[in-house]
């Protein structure tokens, strides 16, 4: 499945005794590893879609140590893949060629909370879940929320750019960092780690290395915000005839309660067949039946503000919006609702094959889109079924295509997959008409890469090859990723 | 007291009467203006701080002919001068150097409102004032909002990355804006107006140009974000004793009202004497004096939702962190309190002369800083009056020095502004203790390139110079501004 152009990759020439030696005298024998099977763990990924290769690990503890390899390999022209939580879904943190493989994870010191300030400066790699219980015992909120937080780091987040369940209100990693600590290529330090909300002096280097996927700079510090905890939370699963009804709840929601709002969740039916059938004893807790649903949340400062979903909810009924919901009437209930909605990316292996998109169209075009995508993907393979759920506060879906139901499904899975890249093709060419884009929030690595070329600005093509060609001019820093 | 060095900038050779025709092809004779007298409103700035020098205006009435200008600049290594409003203060938007001037003000259409997306398509030469105004009509929000905004357009907001005074909710123009048209240096066009929310293909141009004052790009058109129109408003004066009572209170309020706090301006009281003073018929609506106020808003998008203001003052009153405090009864009265904020800098040229700065620390930095930088003014001119006041909530502040009190205000007020520059030396040293920015919202341009130099972080002004370079390799773009 993954078809990239290794031609844009310098062959990585193997690495002499010598240089092994000197990356290792960096970080200290124990934490250079040669051996395959400590390496192992390193060079798959957890779908097993991409198999890696390296000859060499290096596990640094210090920002400085991680200058030090630079300018090593920036001297010998190595090339070099970033590594945090290895939980990256595009290829872009795996050893395609051989490249030598820096894993921050041993930079895991939460330097500072400075609850005044409403920061954090935790280091590359901090665990996400790490990161989100050091602002819980500041009492502060550290709203960036994903599936793999258990084991994606801080560093992965931002150079990814990661989204999540709580974008809507909060943004994306980039929103939620006001200031980095950059190694570049040649191993000199960009000290850029700010807590400043305002500063103008000069370009904003900042989010040029955020969801660059390593390939500007390597990302060893972040100066993150923190946020006042919710004192009060209110979920609600809500279903609904279409994407347009739950985008008429959507405004009327944000109109109703603005910033209240931190999750709008748009799910499919099939969706909750699929958790119902193949989770671990999970039922929906919602008597009717819908072609859709809402999972949506309000959260709230102040300590007794409830009561804004039912009123909404029931506005909605009214005006027939919506056609039954449920409110989560404990922290038990809400965090069911949540499993259900999480567990829905892992329950659809158990329904064979599956060809995934990570797309964003704007909020308004999501129905549009839907309806195009859906009717393309029945030309295409008719018995194919459409697996949609996402975020469509951010006009975020994660619209993957489930093979036909079949008596043979491992024969069926094959023939489906040979299909995958007429299907996304043509779903990313429906993307392109409505002004989206093709990777909302998993970033390029190598599985899109060579798509990129097809569908994006050619002026910005060029602009993103002369600043990778300005930045690391010998191409040391994951090449062959993103451009 | 503008000390820069035009050595860095390429001598502007005369314009051939041809090149001239050439470049008034493009726009037409009645929008190509070389008349000294129609071109002079370009070549000053309010202040009268910066008199620039040019031989020819354009008027470009579409991104077409933006880039048709541009092509020509770059075949004929002309340099250009994007202009907006005018309403820079660092000198950013002014010939100094006789360069062509590119004024975006004739692109003025405001192109799409799109309220399910809750995006605005707005021109570069769309005055604020009319962007904010479109956003009312259509029953939403455009949340920027400054001083200014009667005469600075969205483009010039955008190159400047501009502030204001709702920043501490929403973030300065860069948080506003969802993606962006920008012609390059030579003549091509980035087409990147995306209403996506989420975007992850590759890196992240839009935060490129945004804040780069026009030296990489010129910004013809935006996406900017709209927001649910707040229903219910609560505005209070609040009298307290110092900087840290003012640091305490904005904890409080945060942490009760959360997002609903969206401005929070600290003003010294000095600054409300010379607004009585000075100011056309205003008073304190407060009987009680105090050495610091605030000016603190909440917005809510619920209709009743009044009340919280009233609980938190009457809370930071039993906490003693405030001395007194009224909430505004009627929007006259609410209009009135901004009022007497917004006349703050006006006034304060009625007594004397004032070196100016516009700073930021981290937050929890500010009363100590306030301090140090005071003491470090009296040490240097004794009788210099600290006239203090911003955006407590963003930790930016307008650190301002008004001349001593004198007999003779016009021989001080030259003996005073001759040491403009060793106060701004110090007070900036002091800014760089706190890890603080030397330009928190007005940027760079002229005014503090060479200090810049000075005080940024050596790799990122060589990572600057290195985009610069690689994005307008013939120097063409506002040449001599930023780096």
């Amino acid at each position: 499945m993954n078809r990239f152009s290794p031609a844009l990759v310098r062959p990585t020439r193997p690495l002499s005794p010598a240089l092994v030696d000197r990356f290792a005298a960096v970080v200290g024998e124990r934490y250079a590893v040669t051996d395959q099977a400590d390496l192992a763990p390193f060079l798959v990924e957890d779908r097993g879609l991409y198999q890696g290769r390296s000859a060499l690990l290096l596990r640094p503890g210090t920002t400085a140590e991680v200058a030090a390899i630079c300018r090593i390999a920036h001297e010998t022209e190595t090339a070099i893949v970033p590594q945090g939580g290895n939980s990256g879904l595009v290829g872009g943190q795996t050893a395609h060629h051989g490249e030598v493989i820096l894993s921050l994870r041993r930079l895991d010191r939460v330097r500072e909370v400075d609850v005044t300030s409403n920061t954090m400066i935790c280091e590359a790699g901090v665990v996400l879940a790490m990161a989100q219980a050091a602002a819980v015992e500041a009492d502060r909120l550290f709203p960036l929320s994903l599936g793999a937080e258990g084991t994606c780091t801080i560093g992965g987040n931002l150079a990814t750019n990661a989204g999540g369940t709580a974008a809507v209100r909060y943004g994306t990693a980039r929103d939620l960092c006001l200031g980095l600590e950059v190694v570049m290529p040649d191993g000199s330090i960009l000290n850029g780690l700010t807590k400043l909300k305002k500063d103008n002096t000069g370009y904003d280097l900042r989010d040029l290395f955020i969801g660059s996927e390593g390939t500007l700079g390597v990302i060893t510090a972040a100066v993150l915000k923190l946020f006042p905890k919710p004192r009060s939370v209110e979920t609600a699963l809500i279903g609904l005839d279409s994407p347009r009804a739950a985008l008429d709840l959507l405004t009327l929601m944000q109109a109703t309660a603005g910033p209240s709002l931190t999750s709008f969740e748009l799910i499919a039916a099939i969706c909750f067949d699929f958790v119902v059938r193949h989770g671990p004893g999970l039922r929906l807790p919602m008597t009717s039946s819908h072609p859709w649903y809402v999972l949506a949340e309000l959260s709230s400062t102040r300590d007794s503000e409830t009561g804004t979903m039912e009123a909404v909810l029931a506005n909605s009924i009214e005006l027939g919006l919506i056609g039954d919901a449920v409110i989560a009437s404990s922290d038990a209930q809400r965090r069911q609702l949540w499993t259900i909605r999480e567990m829905i990316s892992e329950v659809q292996k158990h329904e064979g094959g599956s060809i995934k998109h990570d797309i964003s169209v704007p909020i308004s075009a999501v129905p549009d889109f839907i309806e195009a995508a859906n009717a393309e993907v029945a030309r295409l393979i008719p018995a194919a079924r459409p697996v949609i759920f996402g975020h469509l506060g951010d006009g975020n879906l994660h619209y993957n295509v489930s093979q036909p139901a079949a008596r043979d499904p491992k024969l069926a899975k094959e023939t489906f997959l040979a299909r995958w890249y007429d299907v996304q093709h043509r779903v990313h060419e429906i993307v392109g008409e409505f002004g989206g884009s093709i990777s909302a929030e998993h970033g390029v690595g190598v599985m899109k890469r060579d798509e990129l070329n097809r569908v994006k600005d050619p002026t910005a093509m060029t602009l993103m090859r002369s600043l990778k060609n300005a930045i690391d001019p010998l191409n040391i820093l994951n090449p062959g990723k993103v451009v």
